[in-house]
């Protein structure tokens, strides 16, 4: 029913420029106007359209450079001591893949940051160091290597390691540059450290298993009363599972982070979640809208994207852009390899967005270029 | 603005009887009809009256006796081998309290039950043994002491324990009595064994913490995915509460079962919660509407309801009234008590029914008649 | 795969009594309990089961009764000046069917009640009269024949008739019986009239066609904003649905009364319909879970109920039971006919208890008795 | 609490360049990195900040041109004969304002256009004509000016004019450059006309007043099921309102066109919304976040918008920038004017990323400028 990608068809424009119509289109620009046969082509296309290109940033190239920023700045003049990873098709709005941005942040035992807050939403996944911590609304969290922690929408915010902790990094992830496209972001600056509204490691809402929740407690905001999501709990729940669950084809193990009082996302406009890839996995390829960044949290393996090979190890982050062609894959037989990843899924699905081709030619996998 | 508990006010019925009212009142009653008045006052109550009487079910009473139902009957001829425990006011619908079923059921080492459902719901509270399980839609669900279960309005379920298990003895509870009240339960047996869908304790959704869930899996039931909750991850998550968690006044430190896609009943017809009363708890009274039974699972104490103490210790049973002041207090100054229990909650809350008041006079505690 | 209706099987209960039972069975009441095998078969039935019967009342019968009670008491001794209308299996409860109370209410010009509230809720039908009023939460809402007005769960409400009107007749329908039952009543009465919010007529949400909502106005109670819903606008609508919309094959064109912000039903525990039987219309038959009351608004025909028919006209009130077989008949082959029903659909539906069955003999008609 | 508006504080980025610096981002950028300090200020705004600069398209001026075009082109050569309004600063995106497309489409009698769909959401407001109609997902509507028509996500339409209408110009409203931007546009040709589902005007699910839904209809798409809003339905409800309502401060008596079985809005990207400002209305101004295209359906008057007057009058267009300030006036003591508006406001409502802000200066209106 469908005639498909070729524009040499009626439903498409197919005007031919003459002088008449070029004195025409002349006239409507004088008006703040113009004729949608000129761009409808361009602006309806066939299939989603991404901008950004398929990325893979090297945690052995960066670590030394994000190291030496804290010899650098001081976190007052920096405000967040950061280094950004950037596509190359995505300068503009200082992106990592789509409306998505991240980073990687280094403190120092002893340091803070000042509390600020902004419409943005952001997350943070752990890569090294001690005794971090963050301060969300007034609640403490500690936190460890590849624990997972949300700073919701306008909620204060703040940073720091203790002094007997040992440098910190984390990438952060934020929604910036979709808040500033949709412009709606704003920016506030606390006055002085927040007052801690609670016991280090209290979570608004649920301080233990699946499906267990304070029944005389109320939470009526937007996001996961989970404020940290905790490897050392994440992990043993992939090991069970993978007695039980055969896993998707695409993703292996794939649990999603997500908020206990509505099974959906953990913010409104950020998702995240950790997939296993058992010994020998090997994924099959589809593509969906929406984009997302990874981190490699344990063991090694590659991605094929869009027909190209990125080879991963632990620490190493990298991008599949909306309707990408991907495949995960674990290059060890004996251990597995975990990946974590955030995404807008929030946004293409709650808007209607979403949609998933699945590879079917090559028995599923993509042919290297 | 109210003028409370007197009926002789304007806005009640005060029409005082007359031959002339006598006659009609018989004509209204050959057409299928009545006055109003003469009813209103009865039907119209001031506040929430219920039919039902505070009771406690001693186990070290009921254990031999349960116990003994094995040597009377098969389950083959009992369908299911159980003493239920009735309250003195709601013979005539077999309710422990209210519009709830309880009862207590034996299943020796090797014996099975056959599959049927109904569209009532059940539950299950383990108390004793060791090899039981419950087939519930075809999941396999092995349990031990203190765990809860689940089977939903129309799952097909059944029982057993291993050959080489001990004797098992759980609680069940069911809202039968309130489904035949709303004239819609029914029944089926299943024509033989069900066959398995998953391997043991595969639960259709989550294998781990809080907010962990397989994002390639799609649920669409009213209830909880979450067939068993353990009492190895229960009592930790209490024991972890009492760190940041002051607790609520009446009811210490409370965590009510939750279906981790909606955070709200596991059950459309019936809720439970576990808590945990400190070393010394004394808890204040309170009285709302809704029907609650209660299992000890841990340690001894006693609640006074209408003003009646009522002391119980691991495994005795006891249940609350709607609309009945009732407080819970820990016997013990050194260790920590459990109470389980389940409701109607998911019924009254989600009919626009449930109030609550707080006992003021005397510091908040009842005084015993 | 299921073995219907016949006790003789296994997973039914199938104990012979003996002595030593019956022993057992002593014993068992001594402590509260009983065996559940004695009782199962029966509070496990097969198929929904209804203590209801199926009953007509003719107004003509009635009307000169109802007008009587304006004669013999006053709305201030009377609280509700009210003839209601009882099924001979439910005069323990002062239900009509099921749960569900329903009466007849007559006030005469420049009447007026006392304001109250209950934890029930309530609607009204309006059958004769002219200048009839009610004040709900403070908004007075002025009706007419055929109007359908809410009382909501809680919401102070009082009725009257303006001087210049004449006597005023209206159905009243309440789940008193049901909230009674649930153990959840309560009563209030207001010291004096209420105060006036908002001008007469002012619902809360909407002033016009579907679809049209005030975008500045906030609503956040668990009912519909709409307290009166106007025959002058809703038999419009139903003619004009008989041209695009071939309509139910058991009831003909059918409107559910809504709550325009959630497309449910008008309040939590209630809900209505107005349906439109075409001229020469025949419906077939079904049954299913949920009790019905039924007012005829226009015209006349009969419906059969579990075999036995019923004639009706206009006014005329009837009942439908749970799981009772019925089907509607158009007395006329050139004008319409209007049925009105409330119902406890909302409960229902709520707790996951609907069920229906279509009736599939003699060409979908049930044989009369 | 918080230090507003200068990034001279701790918490923004202060830091100074410095050669070593200048080489340490040097080194980034070969790795595709950036340090966050040198666009955090950029990308963290203190407020909402919008791209777009307000804008008035009169008709008068446009008009002709857009008859014209049906002489240059025909629906087939174009796919749709449309001249579109683009903001000065928005033109890289074809849209009008923030992410929103709007055009003027003609068609004469007799002409039809082919079926397509896309991912994006399109609405239509009816300008002049008689005649005309569309086809949404089988279902024809035909419309009359000042209505309003939706076509949602990914539902195939075509529009036409009977053979014996007059030429027919509406404004189409596209979410085309969001849907571009998040990457998930698509777009297909329907190969031939689509075959009508049902009779003409037949709407899914409601046909008539406010809260009347057929009983027996079920509708489980994420839009609305009422494609077009009548203005014969929509002028007498504001007429109705402006009775008992006293109406917004900013936007007079304002109704949204809403889903009548969610309250929310028609569709999942594109809300809309009609508002009467009363004879002699001077509304007050207030600024928040979301874009909004305004046409004018009658009347006349004038917008401030961020201190600059626009005039409005009959079919004149114009449009409002997130977080610009604004407010409305109407130009006659004696005559209401009525302003439809369409918007993103699902999408910034849904992320959570609406905020608003009133004028409080000069008694609530801006100084012009």
């Amino acid at each position: 029913m469908e005639n498909k990608y070729s524009d040499d068809v009626i439903g498409r424009a197919r005007v031919q420029d003459t002088p008449e119509l070029e004195a025409y289109y002349k006239e409507l620009e004088g008006l703040g106007a113009g004729a949608l046969w000129t761009v409808a082509n361009d602006i309806e296309p066939w299939e989603p359209r991404t901008s950004s290109v398929p990325m893979l940033w090297k945690y052995e190239n960066l670590r030394e450079l994000v190291l030496k920023s804290s010899d650098l700045v001081t976190p007052e003049q920096a405000g967040r001591r950061v280094v950004y990873l950037v596509n190359d098709k995505r300068k503009d709005v200082s992106a990592a893949v789509g409306w998505l941005y991240t980073g990687i942040q280094v403190t120092r035992p002893g340091e803070s940051t000042s509390a600020h807050r902004h419409r943005a939403s952001a997350l943070r996944f752990i890569m090294e160091g001690e005794g971090g911590y963050t301060v969300v609304d007034g609640n403490k969290v500690t936190f460890e290597v590849n624990d997972f922690v949300i700073t919701p929408n306008s909620a204060w915010h703040e940073h720091g390691v203790a002094e007997n902790g040992k440098t910190c990094v984390w990438q952060d992830g934020l929604d910036i540059p979709l808040v500033n496209a949709l412009e709606a972001n704003d920016y506030a600056v606390y006055d002085g450290k927040q007052p801690l509204q609670a016991p280090t490691n209290y979570l608004p809402l649920s301080y233990g298993g699946a499906g267990i929740i304070p029944a005389d407690k109320v939470w009526d905001k937007p996001y996961s009363p989970l404020f940290k999501y905790s490897w050392k709990q994440v992990y043993p729940a992939l090991l069970e599972a993978t007695k039980v669950n055969e896993g998707s084809t695409f993703d292996g193990i794939i649990m999603q982070y997500s908020n206990p009082l509505t099974g959906g996302h953990v913010m409104q406009t950020m998702g995240a979640s950790m997939q296993l890839l058992p010994a020998g996995f090997k994924g099959k390829a589809h593509k969906h809208t929406g984009s997302f960044v990874y981190q490699c949290a344990k063991g090694s393996g590659y991605s094929i994207i869009n027909g190209k090979r990125f080879d991963w190890k632990e620490r190493d982050i990298f991008c599949v852009p909306s309707w990408a062609w991907h495949e995960h894959h674990n290059a060890s037989n004996t251990e597995d390899a975990c990946l974590f990843s955030f995404n807008d899924l929030p946004v293409i699905e709650g808007l209607g967005l979403y949609q998933e081709r699945v590879y079917s030619d090559n028995n599923g996998n993509q042919i290297l270029e």
